[in-house]
């Protein structure tokens, strides 16, 4: 069994080694942390549970420790912030080694330093489920903060990057199939979009969210949120070789699995088409997958109407 | 089985009538939350799990969601901060009903209420445990950090109010003994004391910590953190007569239950003892427990080697 007092002391020499670490005044140690002035304080928090939103028998602990985090700052990447500090609440079941344990806390420093974000503090608890409560601050660098709701009529609908590969790599590892190893590091490695945010920052994008529950599921959000009716478009959809592949072996409709998705991190926007021209010299990655148009009868307007939301057993508000 | 979207649009719906709800550009709803400007933020985290944290047996769900929020804001009075914002996550079993659920609000409001805390944000997931992960904000309106680093040789150690009557309690609720309402509303109703931080932060003082693991617990943190030497003096405490007649009834030293304590949420500090005189005034629950001198050999005398901390099931950093 791990000594947390051990865990906690190990936990407070790294952190001290981290880039970013000089954002806070009173570093962890004490009943609170201090961090410097902020001028547009932004908040998310994410849980991540064995069994629910990972599973130790598909993905290492550092693997899980550090998607964990890139998960929870992607929500700031979608809010025009840059990350400032990251309290993590580890629930750590008797049977987790001290190797898996350090193995998580790897993780989880390696995806601080990698988005230039400080450990604010935590705790470690014990519990029968091993779990991460992850709260993250940053600070949003836009005068004006990209609401979910900013959807326009006569906007198109755009992600930064490819979809469908992370859902694809899910189902690739639930079939024990070892032929799609890129389909599952999608999985396993997501990256939370900050370069995509600067450019869509620098264009005055107004409508932002990050996909995590897959395109229906966060379109219809969107469209919800912004009282606009949102038609997708499975003819703009630009399908990753590699999930074509994988659809075909599986008998599934590539575009059918890119719109259910779910987990892809890549950030939903609206804009109207000639922003999004000049978005796209800089943002090669970026697609089109539908168009916004006035309120009339239903939010989404899709082809496949028996897929609703990916379920990721967390509601988040 | 509690469907969670309702349960959030109920949530929803109950924050925006909270007093101090104004704090949020973004409320929750989105990716995440805006808050307004904050100087100096003070930010702290707390788990709070059944069967460890709390037992539905002895607590009603209404009392098990205000004490969590009480608890979490507590860091914030003994940071010197004002509350800002809190954050909710909470983990539930499929066994909980919907009145429970709600009931666990119930109390997390009137907490919030009471406090002038905005409900910032959350989430909810399925778990075979029930538990809630708090993370809160606040703004420090001193100009130093109180921290438990900051005790001086020559300085008294003092409470801000009763010890022991909270463990007593706890254990009145082990021994099913209904003698004792007083010590069990004492371990069920904590209170921050954002009132007596505003008075210690009036007199100058600059090491405060609020009283969680037990006095002889936090004073051995205290005097760690600080490099003095902590004597702690039981002929200095005042028993509550409660705590008197309780410990008559079970053969116990008072004293003892006293020291070890725990959960109290009362704030420890030290200052000089012309200092208390003027801080007494204003704070007649406050007495001397102790008193610092140059570290010699150890951090803490007392006079009951046998306890150490109190045993919380967590770990804060």
């Amino acid at each position: 069994m791990v000594d947390e007092f051990d865990l906690i002391e190990k936990l407070l020499s790294r952190s001290r080694r981290l880039k970013h670490q000089g954002a806070l005044i009173i570093p962890p140690g004490d009943d609170a942390a201090l961090l410097s002035s902020i001028a547009r304080p932004v908040i998310t928090t994410d849980t991540h549970r064995e069994g629910v939103h990972f599973r130790t028998e598909w993905q290492r602990h550092q693997e899980i420790g550090k998607k964990a985090v890139v998960i929870t700052l992607s929500d700031l990447a979608a809010s025009f912030a840059t990350p400032v500090a990251l309290f993590v609440n580890l629930s750590l079941p008797g049977h987790v080694t001290l190797e898996n344990a350090d193995a998580l806390y790897d993780g989880i420093f390696e995806a601080l330093d990698q988005y230039g974000c400080a450990l604010g503090g935590g705790n470690i608890s014990r519990a029968g489920e091993l779990s991460l409560d992850m709260f993250a601050i940053g600070d949003c660098y836009s005068g004006y903060y990209p609401a979910r709701s900013g959807a326009r009529s006569g906007d198109g609908l755009y992600v930064s990057g490819p979809i469908g590969k992370a859902k694809a790599g899910l189902l690739a590892l639930i079939h024990n199939d070892p032929d799609f190893p890129e389909l599952v590091r999608a999985f396993k490695f997501p990256e939370a979009r900050f370069d995509a945010a600067k450019i869509l920052y620098a264009h005055g994008v107004r409508c932002v969210m990050d996909l995590s529950d897959g395109l229906i599921g966060d379109a219809s959000h969107m469209a919800r949120a912004s009282s606009v009716t949102i038609t997708l478009d499975p003819a703009a959809l630009r399908l990753p070789p590699e999930l074509t592949l994988f659809s075909r072996k599986y008998n599934l409709s590539p575009e059918k699995v890119a719109f259910e998705g779910g987990e892809e991190y890549e950030l939903l926007f609206t804009c109207t088409p000639d922003v999004f021209a000049r978005i796209e010299n800089q943002l090669p990655s970026a697609f089109q997958v539908g168009i916004a148009a006035p309120f009339s009868e239903t939010y989404l307007i899709q082809p496949f109407p028996e897929i609703s939301s990916f379920q990721h057993g967390k509601k988040s508000y």
